[in-house]
């Protein structure tokens, strides 16, 4: 962690391999990002459905944020150009930050995590948070629950959205809204920017979003850098409000706390399913499921069979 | 069980009482409530800000419910007149439902559940099902997230809205439009009423809310009774439209194994606060929101602590 925290890139990925690998070895990480994690300035949450341009924007953003020191980046999203661990596509995309040894990037895989993605994610901040970054992006792609609660790690959520976004949004059962503390309609050269624009702000001002913090709607064009200094004025304006208002620490460890929840039940599953190669597991899951099992005795059950 | 199955409310009383206490006697009637409970034909929330009508709203379904067989009706809600434990109250607004033998109303504090209320209303709704209860109606004021948690124990959750609601959702901070499925615009006579109905075609026109399915929006004035045959054949459809796609039973299996997590954490947390009078439990937790606890082994410490 002093080498990642030097600047080793090298390192900070061999950690974060680790969390990403689940039981012992991300716990054993764990123990070294408790305290520092405190530190880092921001931790933004980018999200929205496939193809509004996040991972532009995102790119666009990581120099922006550069002001406030070295900048973390995760890319939580099968189809971004960020994602999969490709080089090249990096330093096609990304000339500037590929040499910037103060960006680091990493792509994480959605798979393999044993349903255990969000929690994954949640470690891999806190480390970045802990080598010292002073901003952490994540980005994300915006459907589905774990999304939701990846982006929940965050201080502060962005999410993008394109002119004609009823469609792609209706398609794709977002659960956005709940989540946002700024919008960004992104490509808004197209036809009907404003009237997404204007989408937005009506249900908006029917009182949708976070508690007294009304999420500012936000035009850009990532693809040329049009607007995307407002997007991160809006940013750090959220981020303001959330310290201005005691949140910024409140969010952060009621997170911590409901992480802990979360591990717990992840710690019962591992040691049941180890007992026998996860029959047992199955067996109460399935009766819960087909009411041969009440939840109270499945509960008690499953951590008596933990503690064996 | 047999007795309450019988149509004795006394007995399903005192049943729902030991759900509210939670522990063993809540297990202990859970165990008495696997199998049957599949058997309720809907489960149907309702929620929406104080003073939206809910109520009236719900004592007008009773009786378009009753065509089902019989009804349970739980009130989570403090400023409900069915709450309380209002005898008088239920007299008096009604009638025909105090002298129907088929209706069994109850209402649940809100309070003196130790953070467990979701737990305890998704026993409740269990037991009401497994004695027997063809419909289960839950009216819970909706504002946070233990009442959008109760919502989503529901097959069906109506949220009651009215004329210039705007204002009231953006004081109350409402997760509501995520968990509709059928919106209600009570009071739908007053001035505004057709605004409110535009302002929310618009939204859910832009795709939020549940997957495959359009949340209606309709008109009614509970006070009068007008719309309100309308608003239950909304409620019908919707169970038609989960049944046809096979949601209905999936989201309940869903919603008994999310149950079993919440409550094997809950488990755990009795089992350490037991220990020493919850010294232990406030230390851990504290070390986790100041991050001198990594969640990771906050969680096995305390997993630990529980087995012992």
């Amino acid at each position: 962690l002093a080498a990642a925290r030097d600047g080793d890139k090298a390192a900070l990925g061999r950690l974060l391999s680790l969390v990403e690998r689940g039981g012992e070895q991300a716990k054993a990480v764990g123990r070294l990002t408790i305290g520092p994690s405190a530190a880092v300035d921001q931790v933004i949450g980018l999200t929205g459905a496939p193809g509004t341009g996040k991972s532009t924007l995102t790119d666009r953003l990581i120099g922006l944020a550069r002001q406030q020191g070295t900048v973390g980046v995760l890319a939580v999203d099968p189809s971004s150009p960020l994602s999969g661990g490709a080089i090249l596509g990096d330093r096609v995309r990304m000339p500037g930050h590929a040499l910037d040894d103060g960006v680091f990037i990493r792509s994480m895989a959605t798979r393999g995590h044993h349903g255990g993605l969000a929690l994954a994610a949640a470690g891999a901040i806190r480390l970045l948070a802990a080598a010292g970054r002073a901003v952490v992006l994540v980005e994300t792609v915006g459907v589905g629950q774990v999304e939701v609660e990846i982006a929940g790690a965050a201080d502060t959520t962005v999410v993008v959205v394109n002119p004609g976004w009823g469609d792609a949004v209706q398609a794709s059962k977002a659960g956005l809204l709940e989540v946002a503390d700024v919008f960004v309609v992104n490509k808004a050269d197209r036809h009907g920017a404003d009237q997404a624009r204007q989408d937005l702000d009506r249900v908006l001002d029917l009182g949708v979003g976070s508690s007294g913090w009304r999420p500012p709607v936000l035009m850009a064009v990532a693809s040329t850098g049009r607007g995307v200094e407002d997007v991160w004025a809006a940013i750090r304006g959220h981020r303001d409000q959330l310290e201005a208002t005691g949140q910024l620490t409140a969010r952060r460890n009621q997170q911590l706390v409901d992480e802990t929840g979360r591990l717990l039940v992840r710690l019962v599953e591992q040691d049941v399913r180890a007992l026998d190669g996860g029959r047992r597991w199955q067996q109460i899951t399935e009766a819960v499921a087909a009411r041969r099992l009440d939840p109270h005795e499945a509960a008690a059950e499953l951590l008596e069979l933990a503690g064996q």
